[in-house]
């Protein structure tokens, strides 16, 4: 999507033919700041200190950081370390493994002096294939918008309410939750975003209110705790979030928050969608409650980095001091409150039967 | 209730037995400062600079400040001076009004030279009694925290969920939502509070996770994203928060994202109680969606002052640099939602009828 005017993805790979260009997220809203890799400890350490996060762009950036394994020594040894290495940065990441599976498959069964070529190969077709995901999810997506879009008076925008960062920022490009959003505004139907702010790490603040507004999508940033009175209000048209992890039954674990807007949206008979690539959809569970909720430190909540009016950026504490504190990162919403699941085949109702209609070849 | 083991009301008159004492709550929880308040301009100032809020503790503080300007000057034109300066501060405070008419019936017709002693007489009055009421809702929500207790194991304490800050800060000791707490820790029952942050203002992470915390009242801070899921989880086994306005049939106004929490209730079978003094019951409206909505400055949600590491207390930008912001500052729930009005007279019903029952007198 564009910055300023200038298309973007998240990842790329730069004039030199071998080196990899990717975003600072971790100083966004703050500052726009690319960082080359170059090594596979680059692309580790990006992944593991969240340079770039989203579970698509986390795939990508380890194939990537293959790529620059073979670039430097192709040998059977340096394979392998790359792999170690890359799939301790975020053990939890489904994409992460899959896509270093891809790559040590391509891979290992070949002679080193072939490895870098196929890797790169490789590497550019997993961002491809992304995007495309993405552009399936967006245009499946974009229907629903339309039709709400058709009941409207002229220029009257669709209201989406999204919750944490499932834009482009979060992928390759074009995003999962935000895909139809940039298709209806390239498309000229007037669409306007209520972007929940997402404590306690602010994604939605930092991250989508930055992408919507670089691109020039019109939108507003509101408090978690809006949204429910903003649906009260007719406010609201459709909702549509991302995932981290779907069951074969439709539950869906995404950001903590997400269970309270799909509560809301049912009380206001407002759509609930959410968008996702199947590759996201965990066929091996049926209740989303078994899903295992990631605690995070505390010192997300207690604390916030943000540019004093000097343009310094600085971390503070906002909370009382010492005050104990509980940090789910996640919630789970209930196939029964979820509208439809977007993915790149079309849209499947929430349950066992939607998904395995869509999906007659993953389901057995 | 007690900071750091000494008890303290939020407002009180000095031993020189004229100026008046408040905690600064504006630098609360990065500092506990309180200040002298010698003029009737100190209380205005006071009020409308947020060193004091919560209706009942504003309402205490204006009639201070007529006590302060009987002090100085206790002619008509000093009377009628500091009533017109004192309404000008929080416009649409029910309880700044009452206290204010309380004021003027009782002096404008008594003679100079009587009007100091009986305005301090009158005021330290309003004081007691909000006091007495908070305790009367404490001990009425007590019954609950007991009900829930007597089916606990040994020790395993009751958890109740509160939103934004209806404690002894709001009042001038006790506080609402939180009384039936407070008493029942005194009592010895075991008790723990979910805190939620409450953005945007963070009057929970600020000022709730502070004062139970200085009380020794066991709590945890969380996101205003995660009370849903602890909902789901078992975690939470009753809902009290405070409100603002609360209709003749049971609509309640509070602060923004109470609505979420009484719908995550409703969803998993948890009470969900709100609690109020009556004077916070307006008799004259019957369905919420008439409350009107402050609309705050969307500031609150950019911009954050917290701590740095150094000490410093500095004010942050926290999100996308120009991002449009909607900021409504409070919700409405819907009388449906709500399991009782926990008032200084008892328990209510949600409804017309159960509030006419228990305010016989006030309904006709």
């Amino acid at each position: 999507m564009n910055v300023d005017g200038k298309p973007h993805r998240t990842i790329w790979l730069n004039d030199d033919g071998w080196s990899v260009e990717i975003i600072d997220q971790t100083i966004l809203p703050h500052r726009f700041e690319t960082v080359t890799l170059r090594t596979v400890e680059d692309a580790a350490r990006a992944i593991e200190d969240m340079l770039v996060r989203g579970a698509p762009l986390i795939g990508a950036t380890a194939a990537y950081g293959v790529c620059l394994a073979m670039h430097e020594d192709a040998g059977d040894g340096s394979l392998q370390r790359a792999l170690d290495r890359l799939i301790k940065t975020r053990p939890t990441a489904v994409n992460l493994r899959w896509a270093l599976d891809e790559m040590r498959t391509l891979l290992h069964n070949r002679a080193p002096e072939d490895r870098e070529a196929l890797a790169y190969a490789r590497a550019a077709e997993i961002c491809d294939d992304d995007v495309e995901i993405s552009k399936a999810i967006g245009s499946h997506g974009l229907a629903l918008i339309e039709a709400v879009a058709a009941d409207k008076a002229d220029g009257d925008p669709v209201n989406v309410l999204t919750h944490c960062n499932a834009g482009w920022l979060a992928t390759v490009d074009w995003g999962t939750a935000t895909a139809p959003v940039y298709l209806a505004h390239e498309k000229g139907i007037p669409v306007h975003v209520w972007v929940d702010e997402t404590r306690p790490r602010n994604q939605g603040a930092a991250l989508t209110a930055w992408e919507l507004g670089k691109h020039g999508v019109p939108h507003t940033l509101i408090a978690d705790n809006a949204g429910g009175h903003l649906m009260q209000r007719g406010l609201v048209d459709l909702c549509i979030v991302g995932t981290d992890r779907t069951t074969a039954s439709g539950d869906v674990a995404n950001k903590i928050g997400t269970y309270l807007k799909a509560l809301a949206a049912r009380d206001n008979d407002v759509p609930f969608y959410v968008a996702l690539p199947s590759t996201t959809i965990d066929w091996t569970l049926t209740d989303g409650f078994d899903i295992p909720i990631e605690q995070r430190s505390g010192e997300e909540l207690s604390h916030l980095t943000g540019r004093t009016e000097a343009g310094e950026v600085v971390r503070v504490e906002v909370s009382a001091p010492g005050a104990p504190i509980r940090n789910d990162a996640f919630d789970v919403t209930p196939a029964r409150l979820v509208s439809g699941l977007i993915t790149e085949r079309g849209i499947a109702e929430a349950s066992r039967q939607g998904l395995a209609a869509l999906f007659p070849d993953r389901t057995s």
